[in-house]
């Protein structure tokens, strides 16, 4: 985590008089990401916090999407498997994010969905420890993103092994929960919800010294934060592609297996893309080496060759200047909250130490839900989370510091005017 | 399943003069069906007979995915999870894949791979039969798509309840290994290298009668032929839409639960989008009422919109055309072999019988692999199946009688003049 202590960023931060729009498009000025932003469709008139929830759309994935429509379905077929190289998608894909994720020792595929990685990774965890009777416990956090300990629900009541699902509430939870009767813990490293970061390595280390493995869920945190998993010793991760890296809707996540697991780990979903002769058409399962054998089956090409686009440009930044970008965005914000909006009624959510806090900046208001409705109409498009969280999300690659001021300005307003009690406002729920 | 005994088409056949590149014109000039053609990109110089494995690009789904890419993730992003109803995609298409499926009074998604599928379908059926500890049987069949079979030997393992995965050859087969410790029956309906077709009424009662019951794979019927889902009182379904549907490489399976079991069938991999308040982000699972609750996680939007377009065609015809032309496709394959190719070493491995045959015609010929690719190099574009298979798939909606002359021609030509032997084959798959 970079120390701006003593740069121009902290110092401005320091005089809430200086803090004016100018001085955000001078920060704009000589911010090194800056070009990135024109690789992106941004449509005019929207000031767009959500890239947490859905990345934009990069100019590269419309030819990308036409390619693979026009040329590799339409003219070349079924001949495509080998020529485009769609059936190696998956782990080229795979190595890819491993390199953003700090994990190249171990192996990753990109393949299904998160929560269907979560079942594989779980699973795959508990089998490590099989051998240890005693130790019938799953932990998680009672504030994780739900599908996470859906999934681990759906587990526990499958295998019929008495296990239990433990949810700790923080750090100081975790480690009273820790003991002889913890096989697996599945944390997500930034939390969907407050932005909440939690430190990968001391957390590991903490659950390795009681015996038990640990499955990351990086959907908060892929793209947006360099992210350590072979220097953690992490033993599981999943995530997704079209949140920071702006694979596009629902595209395919991903599952990384450490190392020190590879040649041991087993994919309970052990469908024939994880086969070690897909093509053999032998009867019995051998799983390929590494973590190919995460796959299960047929992936969906279109989404898959698409979502490569985002994570191309991805790897063409630095994630420490990402995150660099990315704590002085979030920083700006919550200055911005705490000067020029100090007199409403909005508490902070998010951490505001750097080491606790990932890309988002998340805070509560009784009328939450009609607030970012109101934002939205406005141009203004961050999220509503329950209960009461309005959510905004900085991707570093296209969100600039006027942008944040605009967009806290918006917000003064909205909240000054109360223009948001004259509406009426359909509540529906959107996809995190 | 139609006579054809009095047919013009029955009395052509019987006449081996009669049999000619002109007689198939007027085959076609007459094909209620020969309009549909038109609504696919078909590459020219090309004969494509590999419907069965990915189906060609249809015209509409080339702007169905502009539209996806441009104005609904591009132009209003999050928003379309709501405005362009890509949360309710998996239901919707699963609505529509139930009425292709004679299923509308079970319930489907379109969600997840087929093997993932696999997984929940077997599952699911295994504990609704929990409360019989007898039964600890899965029977399948050898020449099973392999992943079906890989997806049960990773279950059986998981579970670790002492569950036996007992394989049979044909119905006799069944009809021996079927008994009180049967506990489900997992079969294709269509099998992927031979095409022989299973009777669905018949054998689920069979099943039925022994207490067991029957997930049906239906990759190789959907689209293709009839299927009689409710009548035929199955339990559950799975397939895969980027065949016989058109969907696009890779596009999403379904899952189909049958009515007497909707309420009680529960999907292991219990993801958020199976919950039934899945933006509340409640602590503990609830699931959806009926098939929704067999949704998981996020689907790739890009890869199921464009789906759509392909089952949106399927609708738009009625399947027992279909499979009346798909009879006479391969009959007519069936005779050009037995009379223009006799004197080759080929040996249909298809059944002649038009109620045990889907709508491929595979032979076997000694060097399968090389004459395969030697067809491809002429423009018949066939695929190739472990051990020696020649694989030939008529898709009616696009695939026209003098198509099936010509390509039998070429294969002729190839035979006679051994050209397949001349050449270097890279021996490698391609996805079924």
């Amino acid at each position: 985590m970079s120390d701006l202590a003593a740069s121009p960023f902290d110092t401005l931060l320091s005089a809430p008089h200086a803090l004016t729009r100018a001085a955000c498009e001078t920060l704009d000025a000589s911010d090194p990401l800056a070009p990135m932003r024109d690789q992106f469709v941004l449509p005019d008139g929207v000031i767009y916090l959500d890239g947490n929830s859905l990345g934009p759309l990069p100019k590269a994935s419309r030819e990308r999407a036409s390619e693979v429509v026009d040329i590799e379905w339409g003219r070349d077929l079924i001949a495509s498997w080998n020529t485009h190289e769609w059936f190696d998608m998956p782990q080229r894909l795979g190595r890819k994010i491993s390199q953003l994720l700090g994990g190249t020792a171990g192996g990753c595929v990109v393949s299904d969905s998160t929560s269907v990685n979560v079942f594989k990774a779980v699973t795959a965890a508990l089998e490590l420890q099989r051998g240890d009777s005693e130790r019938t416990v799953i932990i998680s956090e009672r504030q994780n993103f739900p599908s996470d300990l859906y999934i681990v629900e759906g587990l526990r009541d499958l295998l019929d092994r008495g296990l239990e699902l433990r949810l700790v509430d923080d750090a100081a939870g975790l480690q009273e929960a820790l003991g002889p009767d913890v096989a697996v813990v599945l944390l997500t490293e930034v939390n969907y919800r407050t932005g909440e970061l939690w430190d990968m390595t001391e957390v590991t280390q903490q659950v390795h010294a009681a015996g038990a493995l640990v499955v990351w869920d990086l959907c908060h945190s892929a793209g947006a934060l360099p992210i350590t998993l072979d220097e953690s010793r992490a033993d599981f991760a999943v995530g997704c592609t079209y949140k920071y890296l702006n694979g596009g809707p629902g595209a395919p996540g991903f599952v990384w297996v450490a190392e020190q697991h590879l040649a041991t780990a087993r994919n309970p979903l052990s469908g024939w893309w994880g086969h070690t002769r897909p093509f053999a058409m032998e009867t019995g399962y051998v799983p390929a080496a590494g973590a190919a054998s995460f796959q299960v089956g047929t992936q969906p090409i279109l989404s898959l060759a698409v979502c490569e686009v985002g994570i191309d440009m991805a790897l063409q930044t630095n994630m420490r200047h990402v995150r660099e970008k990315s704590l002085q965005l979030t920083d700006l914000c919550i200055a911005l909250l705490q000067t020029r909006l100090a007199e409403f009624d909005l508490t902070l959510v998010t951490p505001r130490e750097h080491a606790r806090r990932g890309s988002q900046v998340s805070v509560v208001h009784p009328e939450g839900y009609a607030v970012m409705q109101a934002l939205i109409a406005a141009g203004v498009i961050g999220d509503y989370r329950e209960p009461g969280v309005l959510r905004f999300g900085f991707t570093p690659l296209f969100t600039r510091f006027v942008d944040v001021w605009d967009a806290m300005e918006v917000l003064r307003d909205v909240l000054t005017r109360e223009s948001y009690r004259a509406q009426e406002f359909q509540r529906r729920g959107v996809v995190t």
